[in-house]
Formats: C-alpha cells, sequence, structure tokens
C-alpha cells in the first residue's frame, strides 16, 4: 500500500485511501472468490460498467492489492488475483456483509453449528482468546 | 436501512449502499468517540470540506444510522449521535483501521493484555467460540 498523503493519516484513513469506494471493495469481494478474469469479475458484480472494472483493477494493482497475470497474447487477456494484501480484506468485507445483513434485507450471517447469528470480534491467536471490549484490546477511534 | 436498487443485493452491496465512501465512514468513526458536534467533528477529521461532512451526516440520518438533537434554537445547532444501528459498524470499522495499520505506515491493533497484533474473527455468542474458517460459519463471498 502507498504511503496516503497526510503524515498524520489515522490507520482507517490509510485503509480508506487505498480500498475506500463501493466498486473497489465490491471487485476484492469477488476476488476472494479466486483468481478471476475481466468478464467473470463484470459478471459477479452487478451492475459495474466496463471503465468503472477496469479503473478498479488497475488502482488495486497500483496498491499491491491484485496482480494481473497474462494468459492469452493474442488478443492481449489476464486473469486477476488478490496478493496476500488483499486477501486480508476478507475480515473486514465480513463484517460489513454481516452488518449489511443485519440491516438490510439479506440474511444474517450464521453459525453454521448452532445457527445464532455471528458477530465480529477481535482476536487473539497468542492468548487464544476474543476480545469483546474494543478498548480493552487498546483500540480507540479518532 | 433502505432498500438498495437491486432486488438481487448481496450483504456486502446492502453495506455499501448505506455506508460505502471514505468520508461516511470516516464519520461514523469519529461518531464511534460519542456524540459530537458540528465543529468538533470537523475538527476530528482531517481534511473533510464543510460541505461533504453536511451532505454525509444527512446520509447518515437518511439510512437511520445517525440522529441529530438540537442544542440550540438561536442559532439551531445540532448534536450528532450514532444510533445502534450506526454503532455495529465498530466491528467492521476496527478491522480496516488493523489492515491499513498492517499495510500502512501506521501502527498494527494490539491486544493490550500480551502485545500480540489482533485478528478479526467471526465470534458466536451462543457456543461462545470463536470461527476460524469463514466457510465454516457458512459466510461465502459472491
Amino acid at each position: 500500500m502507498k504511503k496516503t498523503p497526510a503524515e498524520d493519516a489515522t490507520p482507517l484513513a490509510e485503509a480508506l485511501a487505498a480500498v475506500g469506494d463501493r466498486w473497489t471493495l465490491m471487485v476484492v469481494e469477488a476476488l476472494l472468490e479466486g483468481p478471476a478474469r475481466f468478464n467473470d469479475l463484470q459478471e459477479a458484480i452487478a451492475g459495474i460498467a466496463p471503465n468503472i472494472l477496469t479503473e478498479r483493477l488497475r488502482r488495486l494493482e497500483r496498491e499491491g492489492l491484485a496482480v494481473a497475470q497474462p494468459y492469452s497474447e493474442r488478443p492481449p487477456r489476464y486473469v486477476y488475483e488478490l496478493t496476500a494484501a488483499g486477501a486480508e480484506l476478507a475480515g473486514a468485507l465480513q463484517l460489513l456483509a454481516g452488518w449489511g445483513a443485519r440491516h438490510g434485507e439479506a440474511e444474517p450471517v450464521r453459525h453454521e453449528a448452532c445457527g445464532s447469528p455471528l458477530e465480529a470480534r477481535w482476536y487473539c491467536p497468542t492468548c487464544d482468546e476474543s476480545v469483546e471490549d474494543p478498548a480493552e484490546a487498546g483500540v480507540h477511534f479518532a
């Protein structure tokens, strides 16, 4: 990810400078399913215009979040796939999708084992525990 | 949250229809600190123009994510605060901030108890367990 303009950028501002628009996040969501060609992506993302898709793929490449691998020379054609940094957006997109499901018309995300709606939490891999209170985890906004 | 235009909207598309732009998410982040007046918000969000802030606050009100309470009649002045639905964006914004910290210049989000960088996970309140594999939770993209 490139340096953001402001020297005092917050972590959220840095993230949003790279992926802070609707179509960019929807392209990342589609690529989380696996590598895809331009036409696959256009089909997967309802309502995206070709010029917007082209622009957002270039943006993801510039930010180091996706790479384009050629699969045909004539005509030149590429398959797009997320880098490790791009794939790490999965958690945030899950949370946004879960929120959209709770507050929109779509189904909530449920635990397969018991059927309860899931919540998103911070998790510490060292302590193997989930952290309920963000402040407890040293997370403070603004 | 209002109904999104597409009948077949995915949960993520529904979420992004409500909050899928950089400034909207930064206003939500600032309001997660607590109720704030217009001037407080302008100060808290580096680089936001007054007309953009006005427009984003109206958008959050329209979507039912924030409410404006009057605190002065002459001149008319309001204090803005998140609704429960708006406050539930905290988890997603934490994850985006965590991602920004890992891939940008800012510090990662760490566990206060042990100092390890935190991960985002789905958590089942009924089973009291965190769900490591999103597919196990029945979460599938696209």
